[in-house]
């Protein structure tokens, strides 16, 4: 089959390149944000090199207290908050990573009973490939590197995050543009590394693990999805532990501050203030982070172990082989350029412009992008090539792969879009349900559920049209693709993400450190419109989950050696219907661990309210640290049964029930989970917007529902309260159930299909 | 292979014989009933032919004035309320079916270009089988008669339901005991009606098509599968229609009458409390008369169909053909033995008695049915035969035969417990959701959505382990017969599930006509039994549904000549994952339109609260009238999207995209709407009763929550309404769409393997 306009020197050269610029890109945006100044010798003004005479205004920048204390607080939320509970985390998360590292030497190794011995290869038959216990012992480590590399991701997210936040504080003293471009920045510098290292890492292993394996690319790339799976297995628990922490924190906080005690939000004299606004940080950063991450690693592992077994890889074609890589590296650059789209091209002055400026980041970046694929399709596939596809040869052109990758990534787009639609509260979904708060929480609640529900729909016929369109053209390499093209502008998606629970703690600091009334607003229209880019940001993960886990599982079957998976074999469906009913189990145990969480957190803070004298006149401090402490050890605790069900169960129905089953359960999961998930995710959105719309009082409708403290905004408050654990802890974490599993069956594909389904042997 | 032990004409004899005895049955416990004088000339005492000293107190029984008060209540519920509003129903509903009955002919018709020529058979190729036409013909004729009889079904119980509910009010003031058996004979009259007349009219019916078919099994049963589409329909129309009128009765006259303004539930003094209990009847008596018959008529035509291309329809042995009219037959009998230890073989005495008594029933008629499965088994089966299985001859025994229906009837009993035990206040799931009350509604939704959640896993285990063995001894036929083995007791299920409804009436009668507060407390203590029991059915009826539908499915399979439904097609995995998502958009339109009519509903009593002077004093009588024409507005109105949704979705899918995409979203919608059922209709079975706990304060837990008005209550109030919806109108739906799309599939089925699949075609 023909060969590449881009040689292969040209590729081993170009990705690094990209990944290096990526980092060097993030830097600079840091070194930008490090600019504002959180000591307080030095006045905070005339930063980033820009004339000041822009600044709409300038409230108390030579209040040197106000910085003092913004750094206090800071220092409160990273040190004795954030960082001490990832560290908690990661020692639990690191003996999980440890023990099941040897899992996979031992199951993997087992396959071949450990014989060091090369084997014929799988797929081309005259070869030889390097033996069973290679391939165990290089996924293992492969697995580390996924683990340490997503480990690393969430933390830095989280040290930027928490650097970022008392800086935009302060430059939202000087108007709202500036404290945008702030937040935005930080988020910038966590999406870049991110992506970059994220590819380079990728890239490096490739490279050195292709050192000892040299032709046998069929077990390199097995190996090398041991890197998704690491990457996905630690994003369980950041997502599931953060979640746990960041709701638990939130909604104890909540409803003894803001139901019982009637005192706002991020109030300091709310003990369990300083638990929700590191719960934004472990969560809402470090947990996301380490979900994108795993969703990338994964799409780009599914992409390379499908094509392996192509033309690309019988032939040992490396730059159409490294097509994933080079997708990923075009999308780092197109998303540099939109970055600048909103931090220099043009400037932020008012609060409504914040919302069209984060969608326009997402269309422009869509845009660039396709033609970026086009480039990449162009240049580095050949004109024609074939893959595998369950038994069989499928001729494949390079405009058609073009079109695969393209069709994700709109539909990504889409997903986008309609998600804003029901979430934000400029549209009448949201109106709606603020509305039925007339009528008490209840009418909320149902309206809440029946628009999570609805939104459903377009999301699923966008994934399910680009499933159709990709596997048509391109089988599971395409499905594999289209999932790589939804994440290609990974590095802008994510900017957007993390620009919102920056901005809700800026709010927090600025609330905690006394500044005016005015600051807040500023940071509550930053944080509003972080509210629905994150709903955004959750469809984005949730409907490239589906295509990535899709993709896994067409690579497992493959490498299962199943070549169909029939619904109408008793294996099979029952594998299905219990697939389909793992989500609940899981969202079952995440949202109790909230809940009882929660409980534990306000009956400690209403002891603290009850018992430390002066705390509600402000003048004695409330015992922070023992809320932190309840947020940390729940959510240590509770991460443990959800993460064992993901974890245990492809390993124990692949060992008992063989391939067929976890076919079942990897299909029933994977369509029953993202329904969930994105209602989940938009239902929560929903309710919280609806309150804030309420809040917010913007028009007659909202006035006449509001203010605070009305009956309808009470009504609105549970309906919120409920939907934090939907759309922060259970929702986000299903997009890691649907993938994890999926890619754990693929990495022990190999033992299953030689030891698996015991049962079925017995009996 | 063998012969029977019953002879072909025993079993023509047995099955209208058992039939009869069940009608006669049901119309000596009406008898029963109506020995309870509603016309106050004559005193009510006396009745039954017991004597009167076993009655615990009797209270104002002389007192005519309240007798008279009681039957006006009835008669506008009965009359006024109910009957007019399913006229009206019918009304609408039978001008779809009569149009639904023409598409069924000309696309049925089509298939041969509505030739009048015999065809070669499918399944035996050397003879010779009726035309196209012909089953185009019979198939509307059976399709006509499922529907009228499930119409019939559904107001006969109605009727009944309303003639016992103030007759029990009557017998509450004699005790507990005597206000039990009148209520529970009632049910069983419905029970008995229902399952008998499903049985003879599918019997007569198959009898008369056989006139006509002669020696063409093949074409009877395919024809009679319009009976199951029939049946099944009317309940869609019946329990979505009926759903959305009782709850938005209910949730209205909640949140004005309970939380507003205080007044107790069923005041007469609220507008809309006829409404309230008209819709009882039209929603958990008409509607889910109508779905249970559904189920039957269509686990009843599923085994058919599938056993008349097995060995039994090809060499024409009646008997054996006839084993799931058998297994009913042995059913009716069983029941009937059953329903003999609730009312003369035991007494309820106290309320303590009443739930035992219930989960007495099953438990009794599920062991009965044990060995009345196997006397079926052994003397209907030949000891041998074979079925068809996708394309292969399959060998079972009778005995195999014999587990495949018993693990169905257990599986059930299980289902029914694990539902006892998440929605009954005794245990510690409900009492944990009731103390989540303690910090407000908010905990409460978390608490309840995660108990719905949890409450999947164990019955859905046991769907698959029933799927799974009964799949692994007969194919198909093993889950048809395990399905009908679930309802086989359907007649003792539906006596336990419509005694709380007439219950909950009965209560609601005794409130208006200002009965004295301990009659209440009876009819209470009937009702919350009744809650759980309610419960139980649905969980049966949801089992069954899974059941029935993976039934239906396998027979549409092998009618529309597929071999595998691979989910590894891009066909098949785009309709599994869009049918995956059909629950949620139907829930969605289900749910939002309980909130909208109950938001009118709000508005309207509000209304007449505030406009009509003396109404809250008790002195004018509010318009019911306008109450109950909302309701009855709102759900014919609202019922048209979501059935259509259900009814066009095969015919769409079917026809644009063809079997195979048909095939997925089958599978999809049934995976996953099998989990939304349990869970919503737990969730709120769980709501309704962690509410009553804390009323009904019966331990020192539940005492420390209440009492009435209590913050804690409130907010368990607000769960409860959620759970209106939830577990009244979405949830039970739902079984309706799982099975209704799979039986409209199977009926359409040669339409859409001839010309299906339009869309592929033209690309």
């Amino acid at each position: 089959m023909g060969s590449t306009i881009l040689t292969d020197l040209l590729t081993e050269i170009l990705i690094p390149v990209a990944a290096v610029v990526g980092i060097a890109f993030a830097l600079m945006q840091w070194l930008l944000v490090s600019k504002v100044k959180l000591s307080p010798e030095r006045s905070a003004n005339n930063k980033n090199g820009l004339s000041d005479y822009l600044v709409e205004e300038e409230e108390g920048l030579n209040d040197h207290n106000v910085v003092v204390k913004c750094a206090e607080i800071q220092n409160a939320i990273s040190e004795a908050g954030a960082t001490s509970f990832l560290f908690t985390e990661y020692q639990y998360v690191g003996i999980f990573m440890v023990a099941f590292a040897v899992l996979i030497f031992l199951f993997l190794g087992s396959v071949e009973g450990f014989s060091t011995k090369s084997q014929p290869c799988t797929y081309s038959k005259d070869k030889y490939c390097k033996s069973a216990l290679a391939n165990a012992g290089f996924s293992t480590i492969s697995f580390l590197l996924g683990a340490i590399t997503s480990l690393v991701s969430g933390f830095l997210g989280m040290k930027i995050a928490t650097y970022a936040n008392a800086r935009t504080t302060l430059e939202a003293r000087k108007g709202v543009g500036k404290a945008f471009i702030t937040a935005f920045r930080s988020g910038a510098v966590m999406g870049f590394l991110l992506a970059a290292s994220g590819l380079l890492v990728l890239y490096i292993t490739i490279n050195l693990f292709k050192l000892y394996y040299g032709d046998d690319w069929e077990g390199l790339f097995e190996s090398i999805t041991g890197y998704g799976l690491g990457g996905s297995s630690m994003a369980l628990f950041g997502r599931v532990g953060g979640g746990i922490y960041t709701k638990a924190a939130d909604v104890g906080a909540d409803l003894v501050g803001k139901v019982e005690r009637n005192i706002p939000e991020d109030d300091p004299r709310n003990p369990a203030v300083i638990a929700d606004n590191v719960g934004d940080n472990v969560g809402d950063i470090a947990g996301m982070g380490s979900d994108l991450f795993g969703s990338y690693a994964e799409s780009s592992c599914a992409a390379l172990v499908v094509a392996s077994i192509s033309s690309f890889g019988v032939n040992h074609e490396f730059t159409a082989m490294c097509y994933p890589l080079l997708i990923s590296s075009m999308g780092i650059i197109v998303c540099l350029i939109t970055t600048l789209f909103a931090t220099d091209f043009f400037e932020i002055k008012a609060v409504n412009e914040i919302e069209p400026a984060l969608k326009k980041q997402l269309v422009i970046s869509t845009a660039l992008m396709t033609v970026g694929i086009a480039i990449v399709s162009w240049i580095a596939l050949p004109s024609k090539f074939t893959i595998f596809s369950f038994g069989e040869q499928k001729q494949v052109k390079n405009w058609e792969l073009f079109f695969c990758v393209a069709i994700g990534l709109w539909a990504g787009l889409v997903i986008g879009f309609v998600t804003e639609y029901y979430t934000s509260n400029a549209y009448s979904p949201v109106q709606d349900v603020a509305d039925s708060c007339r009528t008490g929480a209840a009418t909320n609640v149902i309206f809440g559920l029946a628009l999570g529900y609805k939104s459903v729909i377009i999301p699923i016929f966008a994934i399910a049209i680009s499933i159709f369109v990709s596997f048509s053209l391109a089988a599971m390499y395409g499905i594999a693709v289209a999932a790589l093209g939804m994440l290609s502008t990974i590095a802008t998606g994510l900017a957007i993400d993390a620009y919102g629970p920056i901005s809700d703690n800026a709010g927090g600091i600025a609330e905690m450190a006394g500044m005016s009334h005015r600051i807040r607003e500023r940071t509550d229209a930053l944080d509003a419109a972080g509210n629905t880019t994150a709903a955004i940001g959750k469809g984005f993960a949730i409907g490239s989950a589906a295509l990535v886990s899709l993709a896994l599982f067409g690579a497992f079957v493959s490498r299962a050696a199943i070549s169909t998976v029939d619904v109408l074999t008793p294996k099979v469906f029952i594998g299905l219907i219990v697939g389909a009913m793992l989500p609940y189990w899981f969202s079952a145990m995440t949202m109790k661990s909230v809940g009882s969480a929660a409980l534990k957190m306000v009956e400690e803070v209403r002891r603290q309210f009850n018992t430390i004298p002066g705390l509600m006149e402000g003048t004695t401090k409330p015992d922070y640290a023992t809320c932190v402490k309840i947020s940390t050890d729940a959510s240590i605790k509770e991460m443990i049964p959800p993460g064992a069900l993901v974890m245990l169960t492809p390993l124990i129905v692949g060992t008992f029930f063989g391939v067929e089953t976890l076919s079942g359960v990897l299909a029933g999961s994977l369509v029953s989970g993202v329904q969930i998930a994105i209602s989940a995710s938009n239902t929560g959105g929903a309710w919280d917007n609806a309150k804030k719309y309420i809040e917010a009082g913007a028009s007659d409708h909202a006035r006449s529902l509001g203010p605070k403290g009305s009956e309808p905004h009470k009504a609105a408050v549970i309906g919120d309260t409920i939907g934090d654990p939907l759309k922060d802890t259970s929702g986000p974490s299903l997009n890691i159930l649907i993938k994890l599993m999926a890619v754990e069956s693929l990495v022990f594909a190999p033992f299953f299909a030689t030891h698996g389904g015991i049962l079925f042997k017995i009996f």
